[in-house]
């Protein structure tokens, strides 16, 4: 019982964050897709595919086991799940810690997947949330394991809760969804941001020990002593 | 009557798909427009020329047969039809599986066809939507049959469903109106990608079979079993 | 009694015609002007200066002879105009044909501008709207007529309603006020693309003869027969 | 009493500014923050430590001493105050004539202040708002006065009301919040077209005594008389 008020409430949030990668334009059409994980079961809901942003309501969310497999008989699970699911179970499999998981083809991260170039860390706000330059993942296409296993790769041991798969975009990793698509909406920002910096000329490296202290602090002390600490 | 029926359908998704080229910020002005096949009739349902977005209502669409010409009598046909009408009519005479054609100037297309460039399969999404570069069409002005032909010339056996006309701006098809909007959404959206992409420095190719087995798996098993395949 | 019908005609579309600058993204805080000649009388109607784009109304407009000079006891006459009005005088006292002068700061154009480099004409649809490059005009200053001078001299006989005066911005005109909007929107539609364009390598001329075969066909055909040409 | 009123009226004033920085883009997620000076009083408002720009009412605000002490028993006094609070208040102590202070991380500045170069004034509306180029100040992080010294060193006897902080983003001041939200609104304006100007090519540079002369008009004669010079 405890469970299935936990699953509505999941089913709620992720319906609602879709919205967040609207607002911020990470997403085109019915790209990209926000999941998280149902707080003490082995569930996950996730967006279902090819769905329209306008369209994303508690009840289409689709409740899935950590294999990626529908739950059969919930709500939404006539429809297929997202096209990532089997990345994103991936990901709640093998790591315990994270909560939600967010993919999309923001502009900018993709641009720099496109090149396999890691963002290199020149921007504080850059240092405060992702604590040094986002990582580049494999190729690797849909269809097996294969992009989660390079998720999981890359981001273990990682400060980056951001990771650029090479020639396909990002995919971000929080305690939280909203962690999650918050480390979406920043990354696409300091993208854009080094970007443009990038094209005037040569930028300005951060020490690392500034960019370890920033990295500190942001993970005590921003925020509201009743937030999520991200 | 069953036509009837039809076309009353296809002007209400001409109209409203518009909005979708304002929302996307692909079009400015009166500039851009779609136009969609009577399943079942020789006629198309296209947006009248020079006409706001604002005022596009299903009543104020224009049918034309094959041909191009405005059916007398019909609404909207006090109006002229598209200046473009002559480009979709080709398409529609000519691509029997054609049902939806889009024209817009959208920046990063555009900018890609002055150059007479074609944008390189270097994203997974543009390989699981286009199935390859997005091709250029020739140099062809308004006033005859030439742009008709460039676009189906152009597109005839080739994966992608949009093309750059050299100097003058993307055109795409589609098996309804919607698939074609799709295609014009997708497309501004890996011409900017590829482009900003491409700013910063090299860009890694994506292999051949990894763009034929991304092209085949997202036009058999993405979306929803009752959508469109695309 | 004629005028006074006119004059708040053009307050109403005076006022209106701003929300289509904020609309498309040419103005920020309260740049920008938009003004219109009074049909019939040596009057024209402008934006009041320093006010924020929220706050027009038609009662807020300024009405001023072609002088500059604001009617006293007329409404908003308390207000400062613009502090464009000068320029704006200069073209409504040199140029009969214009109905309409739009100024905006922005983004690409004023790029242009501040190199003092033509958009040369690689898009179909600038040879259709403008016909030719956008010019540049002088480096000029506010204060005295020399802006204005610059507007006129540079677009007198030449095809563009645009002109991007050096290290200020540009200034449209047309028939009406509506169409000066159009010019303002179009040309930073072309600003922006020819830009990106060239960002990207060498960008393929038009030949001559089509850009004149376009800008003949769209000033004579384009749009509805009830419409404004352009 | 007076000051109460005054209170009441800063948290409305800087709730509602806040709304500036989302509608120009200047800000994303909970980045970014306005205060303003409590007029006749030792005391300051501020906008919350990550909190959502949805959820900005004045009772939420945190009002200040000037060492950035939260004041005890106020309205949102059981919160923390923006992590830049320090920074602020710094100013405030310092500079007396200022009223308002504007943080953001707004994509162009920080582009600018990642390279460490200052922007040149090319553009006349920038010698009207700013007097010439917009200055960097140095490399300073979060945890003791070196932000703020580093704004109030780089500011004072500059005619520029905005700076930016190397590999940080930009600062504005203002006499009042408002006046340091249009300037740093103006200053994302000014440093997005300088970029994409200086990517085309060389600029012309603007002659002193030009800028000069139009630093003077803007600041004497610009807006309403019953407004705010700036």
């Amino acid at each position: 019982m405890k469970t299935e008020v936990a699953i509505a409430r999941v089913r709620a949030d992720v319906a609602a964050l879709h919205a967040e990668l609207v607002r911020y334009g990470l997403v085109v059409w019915t790209g990209g897709n926000v999941s998280a994980r149902v707080p003490g079961a082995d569930l996950f809901v996730i967006k279902p595919s090819g769905v329209s942003y306008d369209d994303l309501a508690p009840e289409n969310m689709i409740l899935c086991d950590l294999d990626g497999t529908v739950i059969e008989g919930t709500p939404g699970s006539d429809r297929s799940p997202s096209s990532d699911t089997a990345a994103h179970a991936y990901v709640y499999r093998n790591m315990p810690d994270v909560g939600g998981v967010v993919h999309t083809h923001s502009t900018y991260a993709v641009a720099w997947a496109t090149r396999g170039e890691e963002i290199p860390c020149v921007i504080t706000a850059m240092a405060d949330e992702f604590g040094g330059p986002i990582p580049v993942g494999p190729f690797a296409i849909i269809g097996d394991d294969s992009i989660g296993r390079g998720i999981v790769e890359t981001l273990t041991g990682h400060r980056s809760r951001a990771v650029l798969m090479q020639n396909h975009g990002p995919f971000t990793i929080g305690a939280t969804a909203k962690d999650a698509v918050k480390a979406a909406v920043m990354l696409e920002d300091v993208a854009r941001t080094v970007h443009v910096a990038a094209q005037g000329g040569p930028l300005i490296p951060i020490p690392q020990d500034a960019i370890d202290g920033l990295y500190a602090r942001y993970q005590n002390v921003y925020g509201q002593a009743t937030d999520d600490r991200r």
